[in-house]
């Protein structure tokens, strides 16, 4: 965002907004980052035990935002929470690849169902309201070219990936026909303080990092496949210039990371921000294998172009940050 | 298909085949082909009033087909009647565009929920299965280039077409990670004895065609759009065909019909095969206007290429067909 971006931010104060996954990775760093230019916000989350969300993610600031634990299959809640407020960061979801093959009708449940009902209750009650969906690179499947920019094709290779394409193609066919405000990002691997370490449900990166913490080694599947990583506060960053920018309404955006590089590497990089550890590669489990995309990076050059918007934490920086912070607060995420 | 494609169809005798949706347009004719050669075949239908479902579409052979009054939403029902058939047409769909965005949610169950429970019930209880799926051109949405073969985006303008790209997509997913031998088709408008003519909800033809025989003029909504459209003897000859051909499984193909003419010539072909009858051109209501994808044709060098189908039904012999069955049996279709 930058300077310009914190003067734009600023405008924002008083607004009156509603993070749905308020208390996940991203939607709680949103969070702070918007009641400390003065935002009226309110967020809703399931806290359902294998997603990202966690209270103590927003234990600095509780005395300044309203929480309402609810799910947004929810429908008759959701209503009630939707009504009067200017603008939605709607980021629940669920997000694990693996669980949305072993439990495909939560993933359809949420992913689509609620994604529809979130929709159609906007439209009912609010219809002038501003909403910013968090989808994800796992629309695109397995890249046929690299970066993979938006003209590519969709071909998931996953339930989550499918219901994912149906969340954000209802967010924007609600706005070509009903005109309701809406923008789509596309995000690649978003990791850094709040996210869910337990295991590997939210990001494979969330439980390297614990076995690094721990002192245990972790497991690298693969190694050579290329990612591309984006420090949460770059990604929250990137929804509130999402907001900001009306040239945004009405499309789906990629949204990357600072560098790309193999997972090899990446491990070896969080040995080093670690000052220690070690891991195994390992070949790929036969169930992971088959919804793998092999190689992915973005091409994010729209979404920059429209908003302005760049990653500022590169990933050495970012990962040294979040070994501190799970160095300190590793019981509050286990 | 042509006599070899009759000879292969004869390799069916004593198969267990299922077909949702039996009750029909596709699907019952599909049926009456395929008790002539010796299948055993059950028809699942909701004959929910609102879909092409009717009784009397296979009044000819009753006495020749098990016949299931159920809904697929109904998974406890599917779990018993899936197990233990050789081939599944799946064609029960929710398939009006404008209900799709007046009933959303009920688009949703039947086009992405209930396929779901389709296929995970297929996997558990008869994962050897061949399942051919009915999709839609709608998943295309408004054509960036004609004519439309599968490399096109899916851009969907409605609520339908997101849906049936989920469905389409949980089929292709569960054979690329599961192995079931799942084939898509992507149908056009596809017409003929045994569609629903109560109202447009099936295909704008089957209303048109009610006003011809009541001798009232119908409404043409602009005119110029082309279209393609499938007599329905070939749509069942396509199926079959698909199903007789193990190249196609794990694709989505499209299956287009026998000749491309804009609304304005179909009305007047119509007129023709009906000996009289008038119309009247329209603008497109507001609400229609915005979820029309203007011109559309099918590119199906794909699907010709690995079964040797075709059309071969003309327009103008498939309009009298249907003409003279309407005029037969109209009081069982109004």
């Amino acid at each position: 965002m930058g300077s310009a971006g914190n003067e734009r931010l600023a405008g924002l104060a008083g607004a009156r907004i509603l993070i749905t996954g308020g208390l996940g990775l991203i939607g709680s760093v949103l969070a702070e980052r918007l009641v400390d230019v003065g935002c009226d916000v309110l967020l809703v989350d399931s806290l359902n035990e294998n997603f990202g969300g966690n209270l103590f993610n927003i234990a600095r600031f509780r005395d300044r935002v309203s929480v309402n634990i609810s799910d947004i299959r929810d429908k008759h809640g959701l209503r009630f929470l939707l009504r009067g407020c200017d603008l939605i960061f709607n980021l629940a979801g669920q997000t694990s690849h693996m669980d949305s093959m072993t439990a495909p009708f939560e993933d359809l449940e949420i992913n689509c169902l609620a994604q529809l009902s979130l929709l159609e209750v906007c439209r009912e009650v609010n219809p002038g309201v501003r909403i910013v969906y968090a989808s994800t690179r796992q629309v695109y499947g397995r890249p046929q070219c690299l970066p993979v920019d938006e003209s590519h094709s969709l071909q998931p290779v996953d339930v989550n990936g499918i219901n994912k394409i149906a969340g954000e193609s209802y967010h924007t066919l609600y706005h070509d026909v009903y005109g309701l405000r809406t923008t789509v990002l596309r995000l690649t691997n978003t990791y850094g303080p709040h996210m869910r370490i337990k295991d590997a449900r939210q990001i494979f990166l969330g439980i390297w990092l614990r076995r690094a913490i721990e002192g245990r080694p972790f497991e690298v599947w693969g190694g050579q496949q290329k990612r591309d990583f984006t420090y949460v506060d770059d990604a929250a960053d990137a929804f509130i210039a999402a907001a900001l920018s009306p040239e945004t309404i009405g499309k789906a955006l990629n949204v990357g990371g600072s560098e790309v590089v193999c997972l090899s590497e990446l491990a070896q990089m969080l040995v080093d921000a670690n000052g220690g550890g070690s891991y195994e590669q390992k070949e790929f489990p036969v169930e992971r294998k088959k919804i793998d995309i092999g190689d992915y990076y973005t091409n994010d050059s729209a979404f920059r172009g429209l908003t302005g918007w760049k990653p500022r934490v590169d990933l050495r920086s970012g990962l040294l940050k979040s070994v501190q912070f799970y160095r300190e607060h590793f019981a509050r995420y286990v």
